[in-house]
């Protein structure tokens, strides 16, 4: 078994607490950090509401301040105690990480300066906090892998796509005119996305009965190829699930690089092979495969 | 054959009628209860049309008692015969049957106090009644189950749909701003939601060009990931299916308890044998299993 | 081989003609009908813009009365040469033929009744003239059989869809309330089935908090809820799909009764032999299976 | 190996350069060709915004005339260097190719007619230059191959989409009348389009009890048969990925002739058989085939 920092050290200690979850300490953390992920959002959102944001300025404000000082404190510990900082910091966690806790320092910077609308973005932008919690979503893993693997198939969807909306939100451009509401071919293009899609606004919608005809043609034909993707995923999920099935029988686990998208792991590694970054959910894979662990 | 009530005692005559399907009294006095659910909702339904609860109050009025006094029988009957009264209450259809006549006492109760807002709930809570019909539903069982084995995998997919509309809600917000229509984040996710399930309601939508090729981002996003729960579902429906023919086969039942949710029940079993609740249809698969039963 | 009319009369000549494909006669007759019956859909429809059928009121009768007296003369000779008139008249496709004509004469009893409404209904009901179109349609056999084998799980979709739209439609004319547009019960059912569809027109929208979170609710079961239907049909469809090869391969073609839904019948039945209605696409199946048949 | 130009000519360079992709020279023209198509549309959608094609309308003339000058020399060349340049001009990519510089030419010549109209429509037409992309799009032949295969099936689909839709459009023409937007029966059409593929504008939307009970109705079938065409590609879908890994291990091809829809050709076929018409990804197929291709 590979063990990135043999001595008992602290930073190794605080290690297996932050990084790791296969320690009660460990899964406390984990637990504490969803919370305050969870309560911080719960507080941007609240301090989104009008009457709410004014009426609770200062304690919005304070509630705020500590969050931030957490999760900086969090990210200094993780740079801290990884056995390979750079590699964390590079990471999508450790940049998930770090845009949580960035916009804060940018905006006491500028503050001053008073661009109200940058200051209003970058105290949004710490809604990417809730991206933290995306490695605590048990079995994702699978369907990521479905749709990674059929990213050509998708990328493949997607262009047909593109050119479907292109030619038909020209034809209505040409069809329906400015005065339908039709402005450009940009706006027209928008319009054929809310019909293939199926969305369906109304904010824009053709009046002529020959743009109404190629408008039920559109509807149609996203109606139809709505099938494809269904088809593309439904086969790579079966496809995923059987080879989940294939795993489990052969004590293997085909766990994701979270960074490097590589995947031929083996089941005690904590560390992707290819690119150092943490590998997801190890202490279950450890478990399974090695019944008599003697760590911890 | 397990006999809950070996005595031929009233009481498990009544037990007979009420919780049993497979004799000609208990078939008559479940088709009996369906058509009074039935009619109990289209009262309740159409007492709700302005006019219809003017003209009409006394009447409804009345037929509303008849039904709760029916109800309330019909509740303290099964409380009455059944062989645990207090499983019976504590499960599934216990709660519903009691919610059916609870709100009918407690307006009033407080019919004097002039909450109209809690009376009017009250009254329509009555709607819960439509959950008895559920136990009459047959092959409901395959659809559950299909649903309830993928239950993780749909728990992973709303996940990531939170995660995603919180996103593109937060995204919009500060893009188009309060002045478009996008007024608080919690708007804004609602918008959001609206359009990642391409429902797209078009009382708020996007105006700006940026805020228009987001909006298309997460068009796009929500008819592709849309194909994920098919996946998961057609992939588990399959399996599902297959499992139902091996069952024919072995003769068994894969019978899902409604209350504790365990399947490995005998074909004979009337009652959970985890947590003593009733399992549903249980006649049909007695005759299946036992050409010469005798009872009846 | 059975030949319900073995003499060469008139009667068999016209029957070849009218409802057997084999013959250039035949082939010839169908396609006459399906030109008509595309010409009459198409001055129907025209005939219902407003400017049109002011202008061309006169025409438009007297074409219509010119199809009307086609169709009646195709209904009368059906009668006349089918072997089995009565199962003819009371078949799909017979009451689909009389339907056809039946209005107009309709409105010919009351028009001096002057009941304006019903003759516009009338008029209109001449649409059903495009069922007539139904066995037409190749393969539409696969479809219809994929459908009608999971009419069961598809009448439990339903049902379920039933009592979630009228839990959700409940709940929020409890929360909206009628100065939300949420008027009644039967309207906010209506906005359910709009929403829980992903169709969202967007007349009837929720506006408070709490309604739109409940909303936000209905619209990812109903997304999520979407894919059972899909599961269903896509399980069906492959194994009809598998059921169709072994099929060809065993020179056996299970048609399926228009009239009685069996479809146990040999491949050189001219006749369902449980109802003796026209079994569809009779000719193809002949010529696969006999090579050297004789007749016309 | 049959080669179209054995002589070493300076139209065989070309037509190396141009039609295949197998040379460095080659690559570079594709990728030179797919930049230039994108600027081109870029410049084509800006173009449709009011104020910029007001402010820059003369630098947007010159850009769209260098565009029409390029896409010329290219169909020039490609006419010049093609092995069987009538079949080229007769091919999908041909007429494409064609239509991309045809309205520029039609416009200037009846340019001082003043048909403003028309030339916007031949402006807009250019669009179609985006169909210059498809041959660029790795992949496309699977899905295009599943959605060939199943054509006779979604032509049925469409049928009983287009029977669906006629009826129900009728029946609320009917029932809702031209006072609550039904204007006529096409109007309705387009309505239940709009309903049945769930789009749901909300332009038109129904207003009486029965016209929305109908409505329910179309937008529950709309759901259900919506699993139909998903049904239909899922299952070509797997059959098509099954039969790809099988080609990959007969080292053949499958390659669909874009003109004649045949796909029985040899991997080392540049042309289809049948038609002449160029093949697509020849170059990936010889690499696989063929390793120690000799030629350039």
């Amino acid at each position: 078994m590979t063990m990135p920092h043999p001595e008992e050290s602290l930073r190794y200690k605080l290690y297996v607490i932050i990084f790791r979850t296969d320690t009660p300490a460990g899964r406390a953390f984990d637990i504490a950090l969803i919370v305050t992920i969870l309560a911080s959002l719960f507080v941007l959102i609240m301090g989104s509401i009008g009457h709410i944001a004014e009426d609770y300025a200062f304690e919005l404000g304070k509630i705020e301040l500590t969050f931030t000082v957490l999760f900086t404190i969090e990210y200094l510990l993780r740079l801290y105690c990884s056995p390979k900082p750079w590699a964390y910091a590079k990471s999508f966690y450790g940049i998930v990480d770090l845009v949580a806790i960035l916009p804060f320092y940018i905006a006491l910077l500028i503050a001053d300066a008073h661009f109200l609308g940058v200051v209003r973005l970058l105290r949004v932008m710490r809604i990417f906090r809730i991206l933290k919690l995306v490695k605590f979503i048990q079995d994702s893993n699978v369907i990521m892998r479905s749709l990674w693997n059929s990213r050509r198939k998708i990328f493949v969807f997607f262009s047909m796509v593109a050119i479907l909306v292109t030619i038909f939100g020209a034809l209505l451009y040409v069809i329906e005119g400015p005065e339908n509401g039709f402005t450009s071919i940009p706006t027209s293009i928008y319009w054929a996305i809310v019909t293939i899609t199926t969305v369906g606004y109304g904010d824009i919608s053709p009046v002529t009965p020959i743009g109404r005809a190629i408008a039920s043609l559109t509807m149609l034909l996203g109606y139809s190829i709505l099938a494809v993707p269904t088809g593309i995923i439904t086969a790579e999920m079966s496809q995923e699930l059987k080879e989940q099935k294939k795993e489990y029988r052969d004590h293997r686990n085909l766990v994701m690089c979270p960074n490097c998208m590589k995947n031929d792991h083996e089941p005690d590694a904590f560390h992707c092979k290819h690119c150092g970054s943490e590998l997801p959910n190890h202490e279950e894979r450890v478990v399974k495969v090695t019944d008599n662990n003697d760590y911890n």
